[in-house]
């Protein structure tokens, strides 16, 4: 059975996650839908970009992935079918997979222009049912992608702020908030490690030092601050039993600074 | 595979959605259950009758559509099945299906009281699992509505408030709201462009003067007030990377005025 | 169509339900996927054993229920599989299947420790995704629950406050609170009623009396304060239209009493 998973910003109290799992199921009916989240704050495309670079890859191959944050619906940003190696991207053409597409890179990329897929007539308001489900509906039943229309080069991209480095410092900042108010930085496992190496360090956020990486949320006092790297395999700032967001009224974008101790 | 949409006040905080989820897959293990919304307000008859009119017809032919805001569990109220030359409704006699009704005419309307097809017991509290699930269930294995109960002629219905037409003037309301905070009136696009013709107007909600339709959520300067027409097909206030919900503290029932300029 | 049911604290807005569902779906594509709640407090398990205990049994014989309210995740707890009479139960050993197993006495016990079965590397902070969901989509394909680890015979249990009864008192609390602000207390009806037999009472809770049980929600004036046997067979307080949780400033804990009337 196929899937389709489904990103938005359009929340769960409208019809409009619902309707349009209803005209997926009305062009193909045995089609398993995902909702992967529709809380994405209104016309958040980083924090979209964000999640769906976090869970893409874990779907079945072949699973086709709706992303829909899409202030600039009704205007003349395109609406973009990526296919890469495992999997198909709808978007609107803001830069919604950007990080996604940074790690599953495009082979083909379509600009969706043929409105023989689409519910007639077209809102200005929400291509997620006119255009993006319909069309999904349909690759999903094994249309060709250049039914959708003609093959483009270029996509707009965003860029999610990097952590720099300057000597023996390594300044990094919050750039998503979980449910339980664990506060994920920009620097990767990756990057802490590398720079870290076996030295000692003290990491600073708000007024809190920490100098060590916990192994679990368990691993420290109860209302203890404490560091560890997360699923998303980045430094992650967390309280145990608590809500870091809110013990440090951090916020997205919220500065954090890794020190090494000589 | 045959489709039951779901339309409730339960939330997604307790177990009620899951469970209604549950019972119609004992019953038909193979059968699409599709979420409109569940953040209907607490027993408000109005906003989901509003919603299930702008969903229903996006489903596919023969799907089940089941609407349970039902402030008269428990007392005589009616439990009602209805046929439609495309669908079927299940829900409460309360008016709910009031707008979806006149657009998609009775065929059929059952009284539903067999309780050969409810769980037992059924409670006074939960019809929704105890007779309007099972009963979805067993319909989507194509028992016969007959079945459920006899025919009857009559149900509740509702009544949305009309715009109106004074002289130079169209008087209407926000009737919905939706999670980006875009305010939806009781005016169509088609009593708008009957009443304004090509004439010039003014229209005013709050403190605003709105002199023209934009063409898309974008189509004016940032936080700027703009009227469109929506998805519902209807006049919509609207600020740009905003909630006008907020701006304009607006709510249901905050009037609008549309008036010919000369 | 085998069926998985989830109960999480994970919240609707990141993408950690989502990714269960992928990874699970791309180990059984043909499994039906139902959501039991995902809304559950941070960290409380004593809540969604409540709701799992009142959940259950209404799927289909075979479902395999994950409950993953996880606060020691990364740490020495164990993951467990619990095999009834009628279902599958996959859990960390805290405690979160105490209510529903004194209802469905375990046959087996299995302590899940076969890496062959998780997703790699294993994560410090989210075993939903790494091993409880590959673990369920395992099992929905029929491998033995003998694979997953060897038998074990003890596990957590945590308890709920029992009703209390002294000579003509019955002393009871609230322990859960529903989406409409019902106040739901742990006095069963058949404790209840058993109490009470056939004398008068009086029933306190905050500043109000009642002395009668009502048969619905609306039997009663509006914003009356009333008791009544809900869903779950338990006692329930409850405002006509209205939030017993906000009229009553009632939280969980909240004592209620019932004494008997001479």
């Amino acid at each position: 059975m196929r899937c389709i998973s489904l990103l938005t910003d359009f929340g769960l109290s409208d019809n409009f996650v619902g309707v349009m799992k209803a005209v997926i199921l009305k062009i193909n009916p045995s089609v398993s839908i995902i909702d992967i989240s529709h809380n994405i704050e209104p016309q958040n495309v980083f924090q979209a970009s964000f999640l769906l670079k976090h869970s893409f890859k874990y779907f079945p191959k072949g699973t086709i992935h709706l992303a829909i944050v899409d202030p600039g619906v009704g205007t003349d940003r395109k609406a973009i079918l990526v296919k890469t190696r495992n999997y198909f991207f709808i978007a609107p053409d803001n830069g919604v997979l950007s990080l996604t597409l940074e790690e599953e890179s495009p082979q083909e990329i379509i600009q969706i222009d043929n409105p023989k897929y689409f519910l007639k007539p077209v809102s200005h308001t929400f291509h997620g049912r006119d255009i993006f489900s319909p069309v999904a509906g349909y690759l999903s039943r094994g249309i060709s992608i250049y039914n959708f229309g003609k093959p483009i080069k270029k996509i707009k991209k965003i860029h999610f702020p990097k952590p720099e480095i300057k000597k023996d410092k390594l300044y990094g900042q919050i750039i998503y908030i979980d449910n339980f108010g664990n506060l994920v930085t920009n620097i990767s496992k990756d990057t802490f490690l590398g720079f870290v190496r076996k030295r000692k360090f003290v990491l600073r956020i708000r007024n809190k030092i920490i100098n060590r990486i916990s192994t679990s949320y368990q691993d420290s006092d109860k209302k203890e601050t404490i560091a560890l790297f997360n699923s998303f395999d980045s430094l992650e700032i967390s309280i145990r039993e608590g809500s870091a967001k809110e013990a440090l009224k951090a916020e997205i974008s919220t500065p954090i600074e890794i020190i090494i101790v000589k």
